[in-house]
Parts: C-alpha cells; sequence; structure tokens
C-alpha cells in the first residue's frame, strides 16, 4: 500500500510492475530543524503508520495494499505479506530545504538558486508489514542544474510546472531540460527510490523481479 | 529533424516539447574497433548526414525537420533555422560494446556480465543545420547495477523488455529495477542525452526553452 497520494509515486511502482493500491495518509508533516535526513525519515514513517494504523482500526476499508509477493487477493486490508510504504522527499541547497513554491515568483527565485549548482534530493522511506516489522532508510541523489538564463528561468516557469514539485521542477517533465546531470538514484528525483525501494522489499524476503511471477490461482471452492 | 526511428527519442524530445518530426536514415553502422566514442560520433554524422542528403535531393520530401526555433512550417525539409539530429548510442563494459541481444539466452549473458557492476552508456550526437554547419560531441553516462540472482535475471527476461535494447535492458521500464545509481546524464541511458543536445542547440543559437514560446502565426493572405 502507497502511503501517498503523489501520482509521480504511482507512476514508478506501475513501471515496476509492482501490485500496489493508493492509501493516502492523513500524517501532518514535521521538520526537524536543520536535519532534512531526518525529517524525511520522521515523515516516511509518520505516513506509514498512519495508514497501518487506520488499516487496523478499519477506518478504511477499501485502501489496498502493496503486495510485492503476488499473493495479493483484493479487499482485505494489511494481509499477511502485504505491506505500507510511505515516503518522504525533500531538495535540499546549501542545508536549507526548498520546499513546494508558493507562486511563480518563488519558483523563479528557486530556480535562480539552482541554476548552475549541485543540490541534493533526499528522500526517506518506511516500509511496514502487517507483523509490526518496520524497516526505514534513505537515499541521497545529487544534481547539476546548467546555468539559466532570466529568459530560461521565466521560459521554464511559464510551463507551471513547478506547480506542487518541491525545488519547483519535474526533472522527468520539460525540466529534464535544467538538469546537466544526475549522482545517485534518478527516481529519487522523480519522487521514489527504485533501488532504496528494492533493498527494502529484499529486507521482507521479497526479491527483484519475484513479483512479476504469475499470481497463484485461488481454488474454487 | 531527428535521423532516427527510436521510439525512445522521440518520447525525449516530445517531453522537452520540441517541435520535430522523425525521418530514419539508411546509415548503415559501422564500428570504430576498440574506440566506441569515435564508433558512436561516426554513427550519428552518418544518420544526420544521410538524412540531410535526402532531404535536400528531395528524396524524402514528406519527412520533417526540428525545429527548435519554434519557426517551423509544415512540409518544407531543411529550411533555414531547421536541424538534423543524428544520434547512435552503445553500452560499453570492460571496453567491449555489448549491442542487442539475438535472443533470450544472450540476454540473460548480458545482464549477469553487469550485475553487481558499473559499466558506461556512451551516445555520440551530431546537428547538422541547412547551411551545412555540423556539431559533434559525445555524452558518457556510469550505470551501476545491483547483484542480480540467476532468478532475477531469469524474472526480467521474462519481460522480454530487453529485445531491441542495447545492453539488454530498458532503464526506463522495470529494467529501473536493475540499477542503482547512474552518474551523468539519466537521459543518455534511455536513448538521447539531453543535456548535450541543449548544448548542440545552443551552438546554433537556440537557447533552453526559447522553443516553448508560442509559434508566430502566419497571416492569412
Amino acid at each position: 500500500m502507497l502511503a501517498s497520494r503523489s501520482p509521480q509515486r504511482e507512476a514508478i511502482l506501475r513501471q515496476l510492475r509492482l501490485p500496489f493500491r493508493v492509501a493516502p495518509s492523513r500524517h501532518h508533516e514535521t521538520t526537524v530543524p536543520g536535519d532534512p535526513l531526518a525529517t524525511v525519515v520522521a515523515n516516511a514513517v509518520g505516513k506509514a503508520r498512519d495508514v497501518a494504523g487506520r488499516e487496523s482500526a478499519g477506518l478504511a476499508p477499501a485502501a489496498g495494499s502493496l503486495a510485492p509477493a503476488g499473493l495479493a487477493p483484493a479487499g482485505l486490508a494489511l494481509e499477511p505479506g502485504h505491506l505500507v510504504l510511505g515516503v518522504d522527499t525533500v531538495v535540499v541547497l546549501d542545508e536549507g530545504v526548498l520546499g513546494k513554491p508558493a507562486d511563480a515568483a518563488e519558483a523563479a527565485a528557486f530556480l535562480s538558486a539552482l541554476a548552475g549548482r549541485r543540490h541534493d534530493v533526499v528522500s526517506g522511506l518506511c516500509l511496514l508489514d502487517s507483523g509490526g516489522d518496520a524497516w526505514t532508510a534513505h537515499a541521497r541523489t545529487a544534481v547539476t542544474f546548467r546555468a539559466l538564463s532570466r529568459a530560461a528561468v521565466a521560459g521554464y516557469v511559464a510551463t507551471g510546472e513547478w506547480r506542487e514539485r518541491a525545488g519547483a521542477y519535474a526533472i522527468q517533465g520539460v525540466g529534464s531540460a535544467l538538469v546537466t546531470a544526475v549522482d545517485g538514484d534518478y527516481w529519487n528525483v522523480v519522487g521514489l527510490p527504485v533501488a532504496l525501494t528494492l533493498d527494502g522489499l529484499a529486507h521482507f524476503g521479497v526479491a527483484p523481479f519475484s513479483w512479476l511471477a504469475a499470481p497463484p490461482k485461488f481454488a474454487a471452492p
């Protein structure tokens, strides 16, 4: 179960062909001042726990589960073998965190600050299973922006692609033209660190691509 | 004009919102033994020249042009301001080049060779304008694969995603689960180095995002 309403994260799980359903959390994001790593891990745990707690209490019975083992009967929450995935991502420049810009002027300011420089995208991940086992980790990817003229910043801002994007850009969109290099997990910059997600699944005994095998047939009564 | 029939390259140009049309070249790919860089640049030049030559000779009048300046009247070949883009990409491991696997067994062999290691994806780029000006360059991106069990290799091969892919994987597909990190231009691994393409466009006076401006209205007669 993906404890997130991010369409980018959904798209990445679909790309991996992992069976999952979305259950947005009601977790209120917190900030650990001066510590982006602790912040994203705390929020990932908060999101996953919120969804797992509501699932267990029967408050969200329609929500589904991430069932990477390929053993996902529909309609039941937190089955054995099902996992809840919480993720939080921030953009870090000079120890400061760039969130989602409030308006076009702030988007232009963010992009001007990022231009010609390297910044970090940091994600926290939390996987919870039905037995209460929790796995947390973080990923850091360095992103280098090209130098940008005022006209280039204005041209990108005019696309509106910065809306709802931490750091004011989407690397998987027209914003790919802003970037000269990434160092680390590219998918982390889109919204979900794939390599770390695979590591977490391995912690729960789910091997790479094992979820692609045909799901077991349930015998008719 | 994109001198390629690669759907991945088309998708990247669409993502950048660059106006373009596809004109696959009839260039026969060559290999410079022991020199992948020279090979990809030679093939990029060969593809671009082949298409530009046929355009000029009127042999492919329906093919279009890459018109990044946003000044693309349809149906005319190699207009001033139009460019031809040729690209060639190879996967390099231990100085050897991995091409497209012939069958599932070769795909499994390629993936086993890449597992747990770093390899390079190298692309050559050539941009030609209507005045005969040529710009060439290359991009190199390092890709690190996770360690893979026999079962994981078999699981990925079973997806068939390796078909028509140099190195037997698609980083933008389920194959993203094979990779732990990239160092350089991610899009180069998909098939077109975006940052280098932007550099080439800048060589011809086309600034980043300038092509997003509304194209000029053609006055009615």
